[in-house]
């Protein structure tokens, strides 16, 4: 089953590279702020950058809606009882979606810090996002996402000063699994430290 | 596959009855407090009740040493690359977790929303953990898990000041998925309301 999907991921692949389309993989435990990170970057970097998404989720459309709201070009995938996104879905996705050349792909997994973790979906990178309200011992706990992951994004900081986490901890941690991780720290319902995500951005659209 | 795990867990479920023994099954996200509710409700209740634990989590043995340091009975299995306990992983934890007769276990899930739901273990209840800082559409989102939970706590109250969530929303959304579901809310680092919770336990343990 995952040689199968890494087959179909390797064509996704090639389909971006073809358009020269950014695809990035944003995965999380549920209610980690993935949505609500994309909702922000979006109103704030277009027309910067051309930006669309592919939600997904178990049910509903609200993630779909929530971006739709913002203007953007948006797709819905429901997984049903399914626990990650695959290869097959993006694909099918991304024909309905119809991204424009040169232009960014969101793809915002179900959230779950653990399935998604195996499936190789063509992205370009994959970034996990956590907040600080689920305990800073989080990358020894679900080692395959925080190996597999290519940034972390630390959100939620606002809330620091009310929960009990060490953030030069779980950075620590989080580099004893991947030594390779980038880490940002930030706050997208306070509006903070968010130039550094939006600096991450457009190093992967044009590497310097 | 499912087949095969619902015989297991009917075994797993007359071992408990033959003892005497009410097994709950606790499932979240990562960090929603499952771990934190259980180490206050060992101090708090012990001896009054006999409580045990198994704890499962894909990678290290953090969850079970914090229950060990509450002087509880523990045994902790990693699932390695695996998303969920199933019932044969639970019937070698209680072989050699060895609960006494007319005692409570409680089996800590690997947190995820999302494909402990669909493995039945023999446990008598479920209990889905969730934290205002996840969102009040969550149920929305992730229907199976609360369709199958019989109670829903929903935890960290004390943050509810710093967050966007309705908490008579939330409960909503979740008895319209489930209208049988039972409800509590509570923080367990405030210490406030875990009255009721012990109460449902006491009630699981003699039914009134």
């Amino acid at each position: 089953m995952l040689a199968k999907n890494d087959m179909l991921a390797a064509r996704n692949r090639g389909w971006f590279e073809g358009r020269s389309i950014v695809a990035l993989n944003l995965m999380s435990s549920p209610g980690a702020g993935k949505t609500s990170l994309l909702e922000r970057t979006i109103r704030d970097l277009s027309p910067e950058l051309s930006l669309s998404v592919i939600e997904g989720d178990q049910e509903t459309v609200l993630d779909a809606e929530r971006i739709r709201a913002t203007g953007s070009r948006v797709v819905q995938i429901n997984t049903g009882s399914g626990c990650h996104l695959d290869a097959d879905m993006l694909a099918q996705g991304i024909r309905s979606l119809d991204p424009p050349a040169q232009s960014v792909v969101f793809i915002e997994n179900v959230g779950n810090l653990v399935c998604p973790a195996l499936f190789d979906l063509g992205e370009q990178s994959k970034v996990v996002i956590m907040s600080v309200t689920e305990g800073d011992d989080k990358p020894l706990k679900y080692p395959h996402m925080f190996r597999a992951a290519n940034l972390l994004v630390l959100n939620k900081l606002d809330l620091l000063p009310y929960v009990n986490f060490d953030v030069e901890r779980c950075i620590g941690y989080a580099r004893q699994i991947n030594p390779d991780i980038e880490v940002l720290t930030l706050s997208v319902t306070a509006g903070a430290d968010l130039d550094r995500w939006y600096d991450w951005l457009r190093h992967q659209v044009k590497p310097t």
